[in-house]
């Protein structure tokens, strides 16, 4: 098995299909193709079944894939079989928007801990977490929180990067494409509105129409 | 010329280069290699090299790339070298923090409108933009807006999607997963922020680290 070698692409794509699979499994269904599946999802079938091959599963002919086999293959590579603590940096509308979002609970995450340098935001509550003081953001390690998200405006997203590392975060997920950063340190993925809005025109005027 | 058949992943991948090259611009470079490129952005060169001969880019022998010339490529290849017009639907903590986001106006996109169906918050002022009824999102056709942004709760997205394209709008940016829809008529890029986050176990666990 080589657990330690996937592509970037290919771990982008499996939580694609996890989430495809789990949906499919809500519905009922027990087996799929991965000319179905990936059509759904609208992947390439060649491709979704190469991403397979990574962890040694090739489904049956004529029944395709069992789908809560390779919803668990897939939850034991990319490590979402166990619930990972997360920890959020500034809550203004962003920050508020993650805190209340419901949909990290069936990947496995839950954000325990949410931090602001705003004395007017410290000591409220947003849902079920009380917002703490930056300063608080060093007890991270003592209670082992791994995974940062970042929704601090561009200006305070460096100095946040360098306190989340400090406190031994090993993976942030930021908005902000305002950092630089060791990268044998600390695995970052950005979400940048922007960029995903720039892929849509391409679309719009050549009329290939797919969704991913 | 083969601009309309361009991979998804190619497309996306793009959108990074470009951004990475605005950057560089910024600071001043003139020239650079397809290796520092990637290397700069966590991606390969050499699929770099095949991204941009699918519009006959090929950089010249031990200088590389002209920045310049290959940013006014990507962004002829990608429909980026005209204003966008956008709308938004939804002004809570996630459509306000959208509106005031500061990064579209350099990938060429502007919003134009945003709505809401609460009356507390038709009418209101986000940034330059006054919340308008979405009974008016009918307008946006006669506006001459082509691109949607969703931000409403997930129990209202269907209704959004069904009025947006009503509205002859062609491509959406979505952050609600729930939705169907006829793929046909619209092109759909869905930012689901779980799935950003369930990508960083893997690498947590197999301290394998590049920043995507």
């Amino acid at each position: 098995m080589r657990y330690h070698k996937i592509p970037d692409e290919t771990v982008r794509r499996l939580v694609i299909c996890l989430r495809g699979l789990l949906s499919l499994s809500e519905r009922g269904y027990k087996n799929i193709s991965s000319h179905n599946l990936a059509n759904s999802l609208g992947l390439n079938p060649w491709q979704i079944r190469k991403d397979f091959s990574y962890f040694g599963s090739f489904g049956t002919p004529g029944r395709g894939y069992n789908i809560e086999k390779l919803v668990k293959q897939i939850r034991k590579v990319l490590k979402l079989n166990a619930v990972h603590k997360a920890a959020l940096v500034g809550v203004g509308n962003l920050g508020s928007a993650v805190l209340t979002y419901s949909g990290f609970g069936i990947l496995g995450f839950k954000i325990f801990a949410a931090f602001d340098n705003d004395p007017k935001i410290i000591g409220r509550r947003v849902g079920n977490i009380k917002i703490e003081d930056v300063s608080n953001l060093q007890t991270l390690q003592q209670r082992k929180i791994e995974i940062g998200i970042i929704t601090v405006p561009c200006e305070a997203a460096q100095e946040t990067f360098n306190k989340l590392i400090a406190a031994g975060i090993k993976g942030i997920l930021s908005f902000s494409p305002c950092y630089k950063t060791d990268r044998k340190k600390v695995k970052v993925i950005t979400i940048d509105i922007a960029m995903d809005l720039a892929r849509l025109p391409y679309y719009i005027t050549t009329r290939q129409i797919t969704n991913v």
